[in-house]
């Protein structure tokens, strides 16, 4: 008996979980909901198209609907409404107002008997439980994250804005002095400039000041003034030659002391290198969506964070193969 | 309330895990158990000794018991022998032997409503749970473990067998090259020869035939003959000033593809840099207690593993403080 997902929303992340479940062995497409006409959409695997108004139809036939909306405008009032008529999995990344959200999401589960889980993907996620694991196991420590090399697309629009560019493309790179310094164990005290350089592709209008487009971006308040920056007119062939992947990474590390009086070193450092950032957390999204199968036949109702689920969930093996040939 | 911790055995762990938990701020030692006389033995921090002969006395005085015995003579008798009365964490690492450890220590927990974790540390631990993690979100891939730089006990005792031999230290080194490779994702087939170099420095009496322990080294079945293998003799005080820590790590990888035509490729690393093994495996042990702790709190009986405990349980924070702070 595979499990029978549904996806809502078609953008890049839509189709990377298309592919994830496309490939996973215990596990099928039954429908994606849009809220385009679902006649103008072709699926790159023939899933059949609804849509979304029709979703509580389909109660019965789906049993983890993954939602592929953005946090800003979709996800926020999407996965409450969601959550009471199914199991629900989200990547909702506005970490302030993640509280806020799994309240609004928890009580809509826990009425319909049904399990979410939010914030599913790499960061928050996979990065997030690597902060967790490094402080419980060093209390005494340091936390760090970098980020990248990869596109920021947040950032690559904001630089889209200014007038006279066409295109553009921000890759987010941690430093290499900072990096050696925290691998060293030399806990740094590390300004924003000091952990990440902004390098930036721009494709400007024939007729556009460069120098005053250059300029507005390195003094962008929040987005690149507290950073170096880097600034590179090419030309739309280069952009779309060079810069069509949206590749990203990066790296947690804990780094503390153990011993009566602090006498031994430890770093742990997580690293990710991913070709697709949007395919990579489609992974993810689709090893949670497992999870929520499970805790729900389980009757471990609510909304839940990747601190909630235990790894066991994740892995289509049982726990006794588990046990022989991963432990 | 603080949880109330009980050490089995004073070696390098049972010290490691004393001073992990005297560095806690929600736990606290209440007694240490071992076999030889308790008069002999000085605690770092002025634990109460007992003779393990009178632990059933400490029922409930004990929150939860840490076994710091070895894996082979030990923890396959005294784990299921204490886990009716107590709850309690090993770290039980004979990989093949982990199945019918885990059904013996199971049925007596479950008798006596008690929390087991058994094969707790970093390899087992924090490594087997990157393979899973790995494994479960890019199901398309490989598996890469390698140890090291670090000292095998293992393999420095096989060395200090040999006649002629006054001590030696051993360190498992991975190979560059192979490492490259992997981070490349390249992907490659590795022969045991490929993956770890062993250096080892050794202390020989004065009249002893230095060549034929080096041949006898270099040749011995199983723990040096398949891989390439460095020997240094040099003087015992060289091995007690450059050789007396205890450093180890390694790397798990996993390395996949996504995307309908794996067209994406991903790398996972996870990395453990470690001047002190025995004290970084206390710290993961003293983490799983708190689980243990809680655990038993919710009712939740029987024999785990780090597969089976959702990571909240590891980190002294609430729920809530754990998504504001760390998701």
């Amino acid at each position: 008996m595979s499990i029978k997902i549904g996806i809502v929303g078609y953008g890049n992340l839509g189709r990377g979980v298309e592919s994830a479940v496309f490939k996973s062995n215990d596990m099928e497409l039954v429908a994606l909901f849009t809220r385009r006409d679902p006649k103008t959409i072709k699926t790159n695997t023939q899933i059949p198209v609804y849509h979304i108004d029709e979703i509580k139809k389909f109660k019965d036939a789906v049993d983890v609907l993954i939602l592929c909306g953005g946090s800003a405008n979709d996800l926020p009032t999407q996965t409450p409404d969601l959550a009471k008529n199914f199991n629900v999995i989200d990547s909702f990344d506005t970490h302030a107002r993640i509280p806020e959200h799994f309240e609004n999401v928890d009580t809509q589960s826990k009425n319909g008997k049904k399990v979410s889980i939010i914030s599913v993907g790499w960061d928050p996620g996979l990065f997030s439980l690597n902060r967790l694991y490094g402080q419980a196991i060093l209390p005494n420590g340091n936390d760090y994250t970098f980020w990248g090399k990869g596109v920021s697309q947040g950032h690559s629009d904001a630089i889209r804005r200014i007038e006279g560019v066409l295109d553009a493309r921000q890759y987010t790179i941690p430093v290499e002095d900072a990096l050696n310094s925290v691998r060293n164990g030399e806990n740094p005290s590390l300004t924003t400039r000091q952990k990440h350089i902004r390098e930036c592709f721009v494709v400007a209008k024939e007729d556009a000041d460069k120098e005053k487009i250059e300029t507005e971006i390195k003094t962008m308040p929040n987005y690149f003034a507290d950073y170096d920056t880097i600034v590179h007119f090419i030309s739309m062939d280069e952009l779309m030659r060079d810069h069509k992947g949206i590749p990203h990474g990066g790296m947690v590390f804990r780094t503390g002391t153990t011993g009566l009086n602090d006498e031994n070193k430890h770093i742990i450092e997580y690293r990710l290198k991913l070709d697709s950032n949007p395919e990579f957390t489609s992974s993810v999204l689709v090893a949670y969506a497992r999870a929520a199968y499970r805790l729900n036949k389980d009757g471990d109702y609510g909304c839940k964070t990747v601190f909630d689920i235990a790894p066991k969930y994740l892995h289509p093996a049982s726990d006794e193969e588990l046990r022989k040939n991963l432990l």
